[in-house]
C-alpha cells in the first residue's frame, strides 16, 4: 500500500484489524446498491450529496436541509474497559458524528445513540450516559432516544461485564443553499488548523499496538510527560469543533470547506468538490502521545501522518481575509489555532505536506 | 418477574440473553443523564416527544417535523450466520426502524446504516447491501450514507469470517400539527392488526434456545409446515408497513394511534398518551413457527404473547367510521387485515388478549 517504508510497517497497520475497508470489492458491491436508493426519493429526502463526503445532506422539500453523520466510537471502547472508566466515551460518540455534521455547513441539533452491550452493567450504563450528556452539552444538541442493545453472543468484552460498542447519529440543518463542500475553494484559499485533544478516536487500534503489545506499557502506567497514565491518556475525550464552527458559519466567514480529521488524518482535507490541492506548510509540534507511538513502533512518518491527527484535529479552509478571525473564534472556544498553508488548483487533489516531505493522495502519503 | 407461570420459564428468556435492560437502575441513570439535554435546543432540535415511544419527534422550526428512530437487527444476525446467508437482514434494518417512524404519523425519507464486522468478507458486504437496497425500495427511503466498522476485538462471529452487528437510524418527516401519539383515543375506537410475515427480529433468542438448544433442530433441517429449514424461517425478513400506514396518512383516515408490535408484542399497544386500555376480542391462529416454538419450548401463553408478534406486525387505532378503509387499504398492499377489538378508557392502559384470557399492564401478561 505503500512505496516507502516496507512493507511490514504498514502491516502492522493491517494487522491491527483496521485494514482499509473501502477497497474492498464487497464494499463496492454494498455502495452499488445503496446508490440506486438515491432514485428512490424525488420529494423530500432527495440526497443532494454523494457518498464519501463527512455528513450526507438531505433535501426537505423546504429552505432547511438536513445534514445527517452516523459514526461509532470504534475500539475507543476497548481503551475504556482498560481504564475502567466509561464516562469520556459519550464525549467521544458525539464527537465523531457532531464534528461531522458541521463540516457540511451544518449546526448539529439532535443525535440518537446505540449502545450494544454484553450485559448490562449498571455502572457502564450510568457512566455512558454521563459522558452523552457531557457531550451533548459541548455540541449544543438533543439526544432524544435511542436503542440499547443487549446483546451478548455479538459483542465481546475485554473486560468481563463491560464489553460495548457506542454509535450515534447526529442530525443538523443547513440553509439548502449554504451546503459547504469545498466546491467555491480557490488557489490561494489558506487552510487554519484547530488543534486536537490527544488522539482522539482514530489510530487507537495501532496504538494499543504500539503501545501494548509492541512496548510493553500497562494502560495504568504513569508518564511523566502525559501528567496521566497510558490508559488515561489514549482515552482522553475527542474534542468537540462545533461551537467555533458554528460561530464561523453564523458570522457568515467566507469558510470554503471544513474537515474532520479523523482516520486518513490531512488526507481528509480532499474531500472537497472542486480540483484542489493542499499545500501545508507549518505543522505543529505533535503531541507527546504521538512521538511515543512513533518511536516505539518506529512507524514512518507517511504512517503517523496518514493514521493520527498528529494535534491537528479540524481544518478550515476559508479566503485569505477571513482567516485571522476564523483563529479568533478557534482560540476564543479554547482552541489552538495554526495557518497551515494554502490551496492551489490541481486535479489530484494532493495533499503536499511540505515539512515532511510528503505528498499525499488517494489515501496513502509517500515521500514527495 | 410473571405471576405466571413458574419462573424457570419466565428464566428461560432471561438466560436467552435478552433480560430486560430497562428495569436496571443504570438504564434509569442514563434515562435521567439523556433527559437533561432536551433543555439544551430551544429552537430547531427541540424534543416534542418523550422517550418511549416508537420515535423521537423533533421541533425543526417550521411546519414539517422531524422523526426519527435507531433500531438494529439483534440477534437475527446471529441466525443469518447460521444459515449463511446475509442478503435478507438488511430489509429487517429497514423494517425496524421505517416501521417505528411511521408510528408518529411521518413519513419515513430516509435511513443510514452502521455495520460493524468482525472482519470485511466481501460476499457479507454485498449481501447485506442488497438487503437494505431491497428494505429500501419497499420502504421508499433514500440511503444516503452509513458507516462499516471493522472492529473484530469487539464483534463476535458465530461463523468465522462472517460475524456483524446492523443497526439502522431512520427519519421520516411529519407535520408538526399532526404528530401522532394515541393522545385522541376515545372509548369505541377500533383496533385494526395487520399481519406480520413470520418471527420478525425480535423474540430470536427465545426461539434458537428453544429451537435448536431445547428442540435440538438443526437451522437445515426441512419442515413440512413451513415449505423450508428451519433456519430460513427463522430468517424470513420483517415486514415493512411503509406503504400502507403512508397511504392511510395520505388519505387523512381518523388514525388515533399507531404501534409497530415488536419485542413485548401487543403491550405495545399501550404506548399511548391518553388514559386508554386496549379490549382484544379477536385474535388470528398464530403462524406454524409460533406453535412449534410453544410446543416444544413449554413456553406460556403469557410469555408467548408477550415476546413474540404473534401473527400481529403492526396495529393501527382508528375511529370506527375509518377501519374498514384501513383493512382495505392494508389488504391492498398485500397485508391481512383484521378488526381485533376496541378500546376504553382506562388509566392503568392495559391489554386486555380475551381469546386467550390474559391481562397485559406494565410490560407483563397475566391470566386476567
Amino acid at each position: 500500500m505503500m512505496d516507502q517504508p516496507a512493507a511490514p510497517r504498514s502491516a502492522v497497520y493491517d494487522d491491527a484489524g483496521v485494514a482499509s475497508v473501502s477497497e474492498r470489492p464487497g464494499f463496492q458491491a454494498l455502495l452499488a446498491n445503496l446508490k440506486q436508493t438515491f432514485a428512490l426519493r424525488a420529494g423530500p429526502g432527495r440526497p443532494l450529496t454523494d457518498f464519501g463526503h463527512f455528513a450526507s445532506v438531505l433535501d426537505l422539500g423546504q429552505p432547511l436541509a438536513l445534514a445527517i453523520s452516523t459514526d461509532g466510537i470504534g475500539t475507543k471502547a476497548i481503551v475504556a474497559q482498560l481504564v475502567d472508566r466509561y464516562d469520556t466515551v459519550g464525549i467521544d460518540c458525539v464527537a465523531m458524528n457532531a464534528n461531522d455534521v458541521i463540516c457540511v455547513g451544518a449546526e448539529p441539533i439532535a443525535m440518537t445513540d446505540y449502545l450494544a452491550v454484553d450485559v448490562a452493567s449498571d455502572r457502564l450504563l450510568e457512566e455512558i450516559g454521563k459522558g452523552l450528556l457531557a457531550g451533548a452539552r459541548q455540541a449544543n444538541i438533543a439526544i432524544p432516544g435511542g436503542e440499547i442493545s443487549q446483546i451478548g453472543e455479538i459483542i465481546r468484552s475485554e473486560r468481563k461485564g463491560f464489553g460495548f460498542d457506542l454509535v450515534g447519529t447526529c442530525v443538523g440543518v443547513v440553509e439548502r443553499e449554504a451546503v459547504l463542500n469545498g466546491a467555491a475553494i480557490v488557489e490561494g484559499d489558506l487552510i487554519v488548523g484547530l488543534g486536537s485533544s490527544g488522539i482522539h478516536s482514530n489510530g487507537l487500534s495501532l496504538a494499543r499496538q504500539v503501545l501494548f503489545q509492541q512496548a510493553g506499557f500497562k494502560p495504568d502506567q504513569y508518564i511523566e510527560e502525559f501528567q496521566q497514565t497510558v490508559g488515561e491518556e489514549l482515552l482522553t475525550p475527542t474534542a468537540i469543533y462545533v461551537q467555533p464552527v458554528v460561530q464561523m458559519l453564523n458570522e457568515r466567514l467566507p469558510l470554503k470547506s471544513l474537515a474532520h480529521v479523523t482516520g486518513d488524518g490531512l488526507l481528509n482535507l480532499a474531500r472537497v468538490a472542486s480540483a484542489s490541492g493542499f499545500v501545508i506548510e507549518l505543522l505543529p509540534e505533535p503531541p507527546a502521545i504521538f512521538s511515543l507511538i512513533e518511536e516505539r513502533g518506529q512507524i514512518a512518518s507517511e504512517e503517523m501522518y496518514r493514521v493520527f491527527n498528529m494535534g491537528i484535529g479540524f481544518s478550515v479552509v476559508v479566503s485569505p481575509d477571513g482567516a485571522d478571525r476564523v483563529k479568533e473564534i478557534a482560540e476564543g472556544h479554547g482552541f489552538r489555532a495554526w495557518t497551515l498553508g494554502h490551496c492551489v488548483e490541481d486535479t489530484q487533489k494532493r495533499v503536499w505536506l511540505n515539512p515532511q516531505g510528503l505528498v499525499g493522495k488517494d489515501g496513502k502519503f509517500t515521500a514527495g
